[in-house]
């Protein structure tokens, strides 16, 4: 008989496109990582108690049943259960005040941590699912204006031990349906490496402020101009339209007053958009500094603590 | 024996996606029109004399060979012959000294219009095709700021008789793209009539100054929050982005300089956009007039005239 140490929790990332589940030791270190293609619009027939069991089987086959802390889409409209959205400002404790757990048929229980939505963005509530566990995870001791780059960026500012506010920009969509629908998925050619001259040249243009150089709109007709005119070649393309969407949503954070030139701002994430934002706010004339890439996980587990510290959350 | 007419004319707009033939009387009357699916890009091994023969061998039956002036991107590097671009500044008669000719097989000639390029534009030269016969159809013998809605919409400058300058913005492209490929593709339902009052609010938050409400890629998440809060019904949300978008583009436009509150603005187009961009206009405190639909024709028409004033163009 196996003896299962005493504190293993699992952290459950589940979004619209990905399942990623961490088992993480007492101390919170990673000890075993599963992921898969498998997000919440790929579950058939909503039987997320399935797919999650058939995952994780190996993990309750050598340890027994384990305390599951979830975050993310798998807790919306869309995922097992709908949590209402904590508002800001929010500590972690406010977040882990307002989770809800369910007790799986093998006895364990899962506890899903809700969102976050800034009643203050206009005209609608800006909303956030799994990327307050990063900002967590980064800590709130300290002030900071924080860039989650990815599909749906978001700005967040931490103040006072709290996330005061965030705003979302669909950067990432953008770039993704002009990529694959535009005139650029006929023309242009995956380069043998990532073009920084050609990520730098968009980005500098989206980041000039003068306007007589036009907004976004305008200045993603210089992919077109560029390439007829001999400018860009196909290799080039991509890596120019990243730039110029990157630097469009730093110069729009800037002008909204999330940062100005000479300040920091911390890059949070775990793929290689973290490296480009970093690039792109030293161009915008910013000092960034990188957030730790298992931001996440370890916000995660912070909640996971003050929910254990709490006792049982509500049952969904 | 049928007794042609002395001076019946072809005008040729063919575009990408579209190919639209006008049979003109001398006195520049409509006659007769033809028009169909049929753009440059499905004409098979890039044969257009075949296709072009087809299409108008009703008008040759009767009227034996015409005179055909065409343009559009027929004229484009995708096209049947690849025109240079005439630089702006340029008046009707810079464009009619720059056509190129060929004689078809059937002893009919084909005189291709150039399209303009503005070499001001940063960072590459704009372009376009096809709408300089529009701007042209309107008239340059008074100065105008011009707006040509399209999935290319473009902002021009009638000054001194000429058409100084011009700017393209990929409005038509990004509100494509994202009904049909981004959520809404899933989650709107179409109207049973255009919901106005959407379209009315999305133009009135992207034309808004204030910079905390942030620009178009942040702007662009509100019809996800305002559907995720009920306040945007599945009915109302195509609407709500073409407000969104066009509503963009008049703020960057304005911004740039084009135009300030209580300038007069022309809008010229033969399609339901022109209605949608007269109500912007008015929502961004402009005085809009619309141009004649029949701009384009009639401004190919101007240019035939000249060119055969001048004598016949140089061959392609």
């Amino acid at each position: 008989m196996s003896s299962a140490p005493a504190a293993l929790r699992i952290v459950l990332d589940w979004g619209t496109s990905s399942f990623r589940a961490f088992l993480i030791s007492a101390e919170g270190r990673i000890v075993d990582r599963i992921e898969s293609g498998q997000g919440i619009q790929s579950v058939p027939g909503g039987d997320f108690a399935s797919v999650l069991a058939a995952a994780i089987a190996p993990w309750r086959a050598a340890h027994g049943p384990l305390p599951i802390y979830a975050a993310g889409m798998i807790g919306s409209r869309n995922g097992w259960v709908e949590l209402p959205y904590a508002p800001c400002p929010a500590t972690s404790d406010d977040l882990a005040a307002q989770t809800r757990s369910l007790t799986l048929d093998q006895g364990d229980r899962i506890v899903f941590i809700p969102g976050l939505k800034d009643p203050s963005a206009h005209p609608f509530p800006d909303v956030m699912r799994g990327e307050e566990t990063q900002l967590i995870g980064l800590g709130l001791d300290r002030d900071a204006v924080v860039v989650l780059p990815g599909t749906h960026s978001k700005w967040a500012r931490i103040e006072s031990g709290r996330i005061k506010r965030f705003r979302t920009f669909v950067t990432g969509e953008i770039f993704g349906t002009l990529s694959r629908h535009s005139f650029l998925s006929k023309v242009a050619v995956a380069p043998a490496a990532p073009d920084e001259a050609a990520f730098t040249k968009g980005a500098q243009l989206a980041l000039s402020d003068d306007p007589a150089a036009g907004g976004l709109l305008t200045r993603l007709f210089a992919l077109r101009t560029g390439y007829l005119a001999g400018e860009l070649p196909p290799e080039s393309l991509t890596d120019y339209l990243s730039g110029l969407i990157i630097g469009a949503e730093f110069r729009e954070a800037m002008l909204a007053g999330w940062c100005a030139a000479g300040d920091t701002v911390t890059v949070v994430g775990d793929d290689d958009l973290v490296a480009l934002y970093m690039r792109c706010a030293k161009l915008a004339g910013l000092a960034p500094v990188q957030g730790p890439a298992d931001a996440a996980v370890r916000g995660t587990l912070a909640i996971a603590r003050q929910v254990e510290a709490r006792g049982a959350p509500a049952p969904t």
